[in-house]
Formats: C-alpha cells, structure tokens, sequence
C-alpha cells in the first residue's frame, strides 16, 4: 500500500502536551532535541482545559532514539507524561548538486519519484550565510541559485 | 462612514505579548479582567522570537477602564509593555425574549440592523445550565430553544 | 471497546510537515486530494525548527487510496516524506431528507445512534447555492431550512 | 517616516469576533466579502473566553468600502460588534508580464522598490488553470513560468 | 525502547474534526469529557476544506474510557466520525509536599525520574483559590508557594 | 487614561500578510529585523483566501525606525503593501540584578510598578549559556537562579 520506488522505514513520533511551561524554554528544547538527533520537531498551539495557551510538542525520531530523546523531554520541559507511537515513512530519494551564484556556491537539494524530479531548492543554510555575508536578500540568493540551477538543467 | 442604524461608540485595545508566562495563568488572568470590566478579553498563538509558542493577550474595554486594567495585566501577567489604541465600534441593537423548553425558559438574543432580525441566539448560560442539571446534551438544549422561538415568532 | 450500533472501519492518516513551500500551493493540494478521494484533507499551523512557520498537512483516506494519495502529496508538496498510520474509526447512520424553503428545496442531514437522532443539519452546499442565487445571508438560509425540518418532525 | 518611492494610502481594517458561529459559514463569508471589493480577508485562530476557539475576523477595505463590507459582515455572520481602524499602507509599484510555458501563458507580477525589482511571482489564478487543464504538478507550472520570466530577463 | 524507572502504559487518543460546530459548545464538552474520566482533553486550530477555521479535538482516555467517551463526542458535538488509536505512555513518578505562604497552604507537585527531581510546581487550584480569596496576584502566590518549597528542601 | 507611574511612549506597529511565502524566509526576517532595531517580531498563524495557510507578520518599531524596516520588509519578503500604525506603550520601570549559581552568575530582570515588584526572572540568555555550557537543564538553571534571588531579597 506504499507508493513505488521511495524508500519506506519505520519511525517513532513522541509527543507531550505543554500547559504549564514558560515558553522560552521551548525553543531551548527544540535545538537540543534536534542536537541529540531527532529527525524533526515542531509546536502546534493547543487550547487547554482551563483556558490555557498551552502547546503540543511533537518530535520525530528514528525508533532507537526515543528512549534517550524522551529523557530529553523529561528533563527539560514541565510535562508528566509523554506519548509514543511508530509510523511508516516513506521518503524520496534525494541528492545534491551544487550551483554557483554570484556571491559563491550554493547546494540545490533534489528530489525525485520513479526517476522524475518533483522538487528542488536551494539549500538554506548556504543562503542564509551568504545573505549575511553580503547582505543581499535572502530570497534574492534563494532565487538566483534556482536560476543557476535551471539554467544548468536544461544547458 | 458608519452602516446607519447602528450605535456607535470608541473602545480602549489593550495588548501585550506574552513569551515567557505559563500558560496557566492565562485562563486565570481572562477571568480577572471580564471580573474588571473587560468587554472582551482572547489570546492569539504568535511565534516569537527564539521560537517561542507565545501569546498574545487583548483586552477590549470601555476607555475609563483602560488604566485600570491596565494595571491588571501588569500585576497578573509577566509582560513588561502594554500597548493601547482606540477603534470605533458599531453594535447592533440587541433585545431580549424569553422562550420555553422541556426542562425550563430560555433567554434569546435578537439582534437586528434597521428594524431586520440579522441574528438570534438561545443565551448560552441559560442553556448550559439546563444541560448541566436534566444531563441533557448542550446542542439539543440550544436547538430546542431555537425551535421555540421559531414557533412563537412565526406563530 | 467501541460504541455500539455505529460503524467502524479502518482508515488510514497520512501526513507532511511543509516549512519551505508557498502557500498558496496548500488550497490548491486540499482540493487535488478531495478530488482524488481523500475522506478529509486540513492544515494546522505548525512552528518549525529555525522559527518556521510551517503547516502540517493531514489527509485521511481509505486504505486503498493510501499510496496513491502519497504520491500525489509527493508531487504537488514540497515534502520529502510522508507519515502514515492506521486508525480505527466509528461513524453514526446518517440519512437524507428533503426541505422546503421559501427559495427551494434543501437537503438536511440526520445521524443517529443507537435509534436516536444525535444530530440534523442542512447541506452546506444546497444553502450556500441558495444564497448565492437568491442574494439572501447564508446563515438566513440554514436557519430556514432547519426550521422547515423542525416543522416537519414535530408535525 | 515612509519608505520613499512607494504608494502610501489610508485604508480601513475591520474586525469582528466570531465565538458563536458555525465555521461553515466563514469561507463563504469570505468570498462575499471579497466579491463585494475588500481588499483582502483573512481569519485568526482566538482563544475565546469560556474556552472557545473562536476566530478574528480581518477585512481590509478602501475606506469608502467600510460601511457596505461593515453591514455584510452583520447580515452574515453572529457578531453583535464591529471594529474599525484606519491604517497607513505603502504598497510596492507592480507591473505585469507574460511568459510562456509548455502548457500556455502565464502572467508575472513585478513589483519594484526604487527602481529595483524587489520580487516577482507568477500569477496563481494563471498557473492554476494550467495545472487543472493539463493535469500537472502546480509547482511545476509555477517553476517553469519563473524559468521562463529568468531566461527572458537576462536574455 | 522506554526510558528506564518510569511507568508505561497503554492510552486511547479519540480525535474528531469540527468544522460546523458552534465553539461555544467546544469548551462545554472539554468540561463533560473531563468529568466522565478523559485524562486530558484539548484542541487544536485546523484550516479546513472551504476555508472553514474548524478545531481538531484531542481527547487523551484509558482504553476502558474509549467507547463511553465517543458515545459522549458523539451526542455533545456535531461530528459525524471518530477516530482512535492506542499509543504507549510514559508517566514520571509524582508525589505531594504541603508547603506554607503568607496566605494559607499549597500544595507542590514534584515529579522525579531515576531518582531525581525533574519539575515542581505549585498546584494551580491551591494558588488560584487563594488569589480569588485574598486578591492577590496569582503569580505572586505561586511564586512565594516556590520559595517556600525550596527554603524547605535545602533547608 | 494610563496606570500611573509607568513610562509612556509611542511605538509604530508594522504589518504584513505573508500567503505567497516559503516559510524558511520567515525566520531569516526576524532575525534581520530584530538586528536592525525592531522592538519585537512575530508571527501569527492566519487563514487566506483560497485556503492559503499564510502568516500575519508583526512588527513592532520606535517611529524613527519605521520608515528602514518597512524597507526591509519589502526586500525581504513577498508582501505588496506593509500597514503601519501608531499605538501608545506603557512600559515598567526595570532594574538588573546579578546573582550566583552553582554554574555562575545570573542576571535576574526585575520589573516593578509604583515601586512595588511585580515581575522578575533570569535572563534567558544568560541561563541557556549556562545550560550549554554545563550540559544541565535550562529550567534547572533558571531555577536555581529564582532560588537565589529569592533568598538574597528576603536575606
């Protein structure tokens, strides 16, 4: 029932409801949860009892990593309990190219189902620290690489 | 500029954001200010710097209530800034008409712009109260209040 | 450990984190999916890493549509993988019956359990039609169309 | 105190709570009001007293727009109050040209700021037909038409 | 693959889309659920088909909770489908210390994994009631309930 | 109309509706903006036309500032048309205090209105440097730091 030709693995998502923590901290959880491995981490806002403005902390990690990433939530963050379940995923094949742009190279990550691209896009942290070197636009260096990008696929 | 036949009158906005207050004192601080005076008190989630899940609080009130619910945030809240604007408001006219359900009366609120019903609705403490004593579910208190008031404004 | 006298079924849950993808890409993706049969498609905000403000996007589906539905993410998205889980599902009995308001016929939708009707509402669609040719409020027309229906049961 | 060689005009914000209404009725309300020549619509998630998740109803208009959007706003939804604000807005100077893709032709829209071109995009309503018609990927359309609008900039 | 010296178990994750339903009853059936024994229950903003601002409600049960609290989704709120799943749950051990303040006793929630205190938190009741009865600021009486607890515990 | 005893001023807010925008860039902006003197940036989720799950950016400004940073915006960005308006700040008188911990020193903010406390807490930076640094948790380090500001103050 998986879509052909992507690669499919099993991965555990742990998630645990904030209703009582300063959000600064939040932040602070998410690079050090990222820093220890896990695959991704995001918020979501969530209306709790009471009123409150709480949040829904998810975390995507591959499934030997979710002991020591949930003693990370534990130690970090105010909740009592954290949730646990597997997922399939399925991911596509990637790889990377490099581009020139104007102010140096840039990584274009790329993206393709049963042999088609179906996405590209510059690498953002190449982007970001050339709009920060040369204080030029971000979106400018992000577009300028797809031009390169485009220009070399179809040369 | 002012749809006709509609009262007219100027509110205090009160706001401030909150990225470092548990949200528990949120619902806590919404009651307080609605307690104060407040016409209206609700949260946004905003994503604040430094990824931080905040909030933010606005308070619509009366301009002579500004100061002092000002000072209700200040106390209650961790914020160190409150911002303040006036808008104009245009209300509805707004009047009262009793109907009777299966467990007991219900208050309905009509609103109406020039001399035209535009909306009514069965009060919700009325409602939920009834729902609360005869274990009734909430939606069926409401729609037979509705339906009450159909039979009699039609009748 | 379900409810009786409703319906349960399998249902599969797919779901994308998009943090680099325009937006105006995600109404268009919701309307391909439903399309394509998709049970349901939504969006909810999401805070990502690097203070993204990212959409998660979820499809329920019937197990059968799964792989094809991913594709289709998989094309339309900027995503590089999808998740995917199994849920059970209950569903009430739900049944059709036919309105008349001043402006024409209404379909109203009935669920019940267990024999008893839990909830009635006028199809979204057959009002917003109403609305739209006969320049009248929307919520005029749904308020019409179930006090035809209520007329009708209590008759 | 404004960026020079922009537009600047006035334009009027109107805001509504909506804690009582059925979220069906908001996407048509939209539509209505965008049909009827505000300059945009958009909701917010709000975190209503009593623990309602409630929407902010936002309306931009041209402010001899503000009466007839503020009337429709009563007729359509449950409101009982609407806020009116008048803001400043500079907008960029834009203009349009077409390109052509595989499937046909699309429209980008160019803004620029001193002279410079600041962003540019193609046209949604364009791609989207395309991707409609010709069944594929609208992110594929919207890539080539920006291909096509970079090959014909540095011609 | 669990964290070592916390206990595990299994709960129910009932969730239903609402994307009709008036969200004054939203926090009515948060209430109802809670007292029928749901562990936690919360709700999250969703961007629904048609442009609808519905919510996504969440509701956290023991699997022997699972179908007596659909049944109550079902009769309190206008969905037509739920949807569970069971997912693992790690817990951390909790115990109760009284503490004094200036203004009667509160009680401190300590959590504590392998051994080590994770998280303290004065309980929200105990501080809140003593803020309604002697009107002082919420967070100030939690505060003092914190220093109380730790003057206390390296005393 | 304000609390007394609070320092008074005005600030400009600055606004844009982002629905044609990779989020990536979202961060990219806050950062820069905040690195050009913006008092405050965040971001709302906000529900477009045509289903877009966009972001309303916020900015808050000192009025000398406004005219830069709306010129940032539009490079930065997607947005045709920044809004701007001018809103009154109250603002607490604050002082710093240094204070030690196990790991170093601490700065504690401290927020006070007519003299009396009512806000403090540790840095945040401070706090994650420590926290990096010793490899403890954050909430551990602000503790602490809470802990020894408390027992200073009531020495």
């Amino acid at each position: 029932m998986l879509a052909a030709n992507t690669a499919t693995d099993t991965i555990t998502v742990l998630q645990a409801n904030l209703d009582d923590m300063n959000p600064q901290v939040f932040g602070y959880v998410m690079d050090r949860l990222l820093e220890e491995g896990a695959l991704d981490v995001f918020g979501m806002p969530a209306q709790m009892k009471k009123n409150r403005p709480g949040a829904l902390l998810t975390v995507l990690a591959k499934p030997e990593d979710a002991a020591r990433l949930t003693q990370i939530i534990f130690r970090e963050t105010t909740t009592l309990g954290v949730r646990q379940r597997d997922e399939r995923r399925q991911t596509l094949a990637r790889k990377w190219q490099n581009v020139n742009t104007t102010w140096g190279g840039v990584r274009i990550k790329i993206a393709s189902m049963n042999g088609t691209v179906t996405h590209y896009a510059p690498e953002y942290e190449d982007c970001r620290r050339i709009a920060v070197e040369h204080r030029v636009p971000l979106k400018e260096v992000m577009s300028e690489a797809v031009e390169a990008y485009l220009r070399g696929s179809s040369g």
